[in-house]
């Protein structure tokens, strides 16, 4: 419902009614209490709904199946959404609606917090404050390039025309996206991208392997440089090279948290550049204050911001239940095409890992008997394991359906299910997902017919992994 | 290598080169052992490689992406793959390949098999023998029409053009592709299937999904009924309809196992009207003789022959290890659009448990978040758990990517992890299998809530089950 009593003390003050902030209400409304949402735009839904996910995956659909309007399909379905979320709240029986820009003062029993309305400042008192305000794109000038011409995720769906030419500042997920969706609808795509490879968080196989197949489509992607100016309409990149012809930029380099006017600082909570400080129960260092997704830097996607969000509903809802038990393993996913999604240690971590201990796994889905009928070109399997014990250390999918098949791995690697116990596991053909079992054969190959090797090299490298630490 | 010494005892013939085959006798040269391999068609592969799994799903993917040649298309990848598999079965060092028609004969040690081949008859003398001899479909006349425009799986990609109006006789796998992939490629489709509904070993959700998905793309479907004659290119149905312009009529209505000439009075190994009766390793009545995939009736998929293949390779190969462990979960697959996929326990089993321990989850693809922006209308995921403990019994996809998707089940089957185990799993958002997240939800809100209560409903119906039996 819109509006709530300032004399009253909820159960919850939730600042920003994006992912995180909306599985939070809702759930503890669903435990019965009654929370205060309190968003400063006038949708509900945050980046997800309305700058990110959905009009993403909409416009990929949309371009995709060929759709006369894409754009404005996108902004149709985006709208629908975030109007029937928006109602949702604004209706919902214990979740009190204030629409403004909240901040946390220092009185903290219970916790205070000012929201600048429309109307003037109001108070909102509340035994718990969940802060999930979410990040905003990395924005900068461009030299010599008009900033009409500069877009990011915020206005990129608001275009009312294809650009002839697009340019994606950065080669992560949002531009890996969009070089699919706007490859579809006809524009001339390229990518620079100041590391030297694309998607830089997945393992190398995965980036080769979308830069090949955007590269098939006709996308340029110049990595290892940066756009240095604008020469009227020609991009002029720090390698020397140039991009003729250019009437849209967008900037996709990166997100920071949105941490400031908050009043963290007041309210005494620890933050730093990646955002709010906080565990993967939300718990932040002051009690009381909790934070999920985007503003922490812990997880930068909504399945994360829902996945901590609902830890914090157990938290807050129902505190004399113990906190054990980690988050499940938390997949990444990037629609682009071919689908790219993975799961487990990051790239850093295996490094960190004695190579005696691990062996890399591959398999192409060209090599599966349903790549060949579909011909597919681009797309791979890799999992990084642990010798002997074929614990899953990382897996990642470059290829059709990644998304829904990295399940698999998540379950798998939740459930300590190593690729030893996966033997013998039946995967229906001609499946994609065969890929997989094709996997699993080459671990059982190589530790079945030499066992105590394999333990041995395991055991090394466990004990070279213990003494480093 | 191209032929066999008669004199030699191998240690295993394999006849029938199909998937069961081919696993049986790559496997047992990949442990040392050689073989024969007896087929009786000149190309290697089966009905899988050369009028099954390979060409229908190229067939499908060629009509999907509007090939301008889809049947050559089809054929074209089809030889090729077959012809590389009877390369390397007639280059293979360590299979001695015969063409030519097996039968066992009362010789047991070694068992003696008798091949007619081009050059007369051949002994083969092998310590073990195993049948892969697969199935064909079941064929009929049909009062009034030409037999000419009566084609099954084993004809119909010979098809120099796509028919103007096809009828599809049976509502299962083989109809639900070539309905999808026709349809795409222009031709009128109508199904005419017995029973009540189409898909039915699926569950009945399954069946009404694909029907609705089917005739919204105008596909005609007749259930419950079938063809009595032809008046000319009208099919007149057994309840009163008729469907006119007929230019071809597709036979798949079932599968009867290829079991005639094989000798298997003779040897004393035990068949009857579903096949030779085997067990989860591929054993028959007789010692030393196997059997693996469509003419066991075990199993009629690839997959399925390709698993037991695989025991049997085991079981001649590595004869000491001790044949524990049964078959893992064997998922079902249908590459129509939407796709089906099911595992688990059968409707009958199911149907069979006390409805009191048991409990159904349904959450459709539309409801999902990426169902809304891909405009999903088709799609649904279905669960059947065990109350309390959930148990997963058996669980369906009908929808995107539903045969890359259903492998989460099968992990968690394999293993014993139910729906209370995989609460709190993280799917990527926003991918279809957000939809398997929503049934686990649903599970835990029904459990967490009521334990007792849940308890006692499973503790109940498992006792009533016990006193059943």
């Amino acid at each position: 419902m819109i509006g709530h009593d300032p004399a009253r003390t909820y159960r919850a003050a939730v600042i920003g009614s994006g992912s995180g902030g909306l599985t939070a209400a809702i759930g503890l409304a669903g435990l019965g209490h009654e929370s205060v949402l309190i968003e400063a735009a006038d949708v509900v839904g945050g980046d997800c709904t309305n700058v990110g996910c959905i009009p993403s995956k909409a416009l990929l659909h949309a371009a995709a199946t060929a759709d006369p309007q894409p754009l404005s399909t996108t902004r149709r379905l985006r709208d629908h959404l975030a109007d029937e979320e928006t109602v949702e709240m604004r209706e919902h029986p214990s979740i009190h609606f204030v629409q403004g820009w909240a901040r946390l003062t220092d009185r903290r029993e219970p916790h205070v917090i000012l929201v600048d309305t429309a109307d003037g400042e109001v108070e909102v008192r509340a035994e718990h404050v969940v802060i999930a305000t979410g990040s905003s794109p990395v924005e900068f000038p461009i030299e010599g390039l008009d900033p009409d011409r500069i877009v990011t995720n915020e206005t990129l769906f608001e275009a009312q025309d294809v650009p002839r030419h697009i340019v994606l500042v950065g080669g992560g997920a949002i531009s890996l996206e969009m070089a699919t969706a706007f490859g579809d609808l006809g524009a001339a795509v390229s990518i620079v991208e100041l590391q030297d490879r694309l998607a830089v968080n997945e393992d190398p196989v995965v980036s080769a392997t979308i830069r090949a197949a955007l590269e098939d489509r006709g996308v340029a992607v110049h990595t290892g440089t940066s756009i240095e100016r604008f020469d009227g309409t020609t991009a002029v990149l720090g390698d020397g090279s140039t991009i003729a012809d250019v009437d849209r930029v967008v900037l996709a380099i990166g997100r920071r948290p949105n941490t400031s006017g908050l009043g963290l600082d007041d309210a005494g909570v620890e933050h730093g550049t990646r955002g709010i400080v906080a565990d993967d129960w939300g718990r932040t260092s002051v009690d009381g204050v909790w934070a999920v997704g985007d503003v922490t830097g812990n997880t930068l996607t909504t399945h994360g911001a829902n996945a901590v969000g609902r830890k914090v509903v157990r938290g807050i809802g129902l505190p004399y239940l113990p906190k054990v038990g980690s988050l499940g393993a938390m997949a990444n996913a990037i629609y682009s095409r071919p689908e790219i999604a993975s799961v487990g240690l990051s790239l850093d971590e295996i490094e960190a890992m004695s190579p005696t201990r691990r062996r890399r796994y591959e398999f192409r889905f060209a090599d599966t008997d349903r790549g060949f009928t579909d011909q597919i070109e681009h797309g791979v399997v890799v999992v990084e394991a642990e010798r002997f014990t074929g614990r899953i250390l990382r897996a990642s999918i470059v290829g059709p359906a990644a998304a829904e098949m990295i399940g698999i791995f998540t379950l798998a690697i939740d459930n300590g299910i190593g690729l030893r116990k996966m033997y013998g596991m039946v995967h229906p053909y001609p499946s994609y997902a065969m890929a997989i079992g094709k996997i699993v054969d080459s671990f059982a190959l190589d530790t079945f017919t030499a066992l105590p090797r394999e333990w041995w090299a395991m055991t090394r490298g466990r004990l070279r992994d213990r003494l480093r630490r």
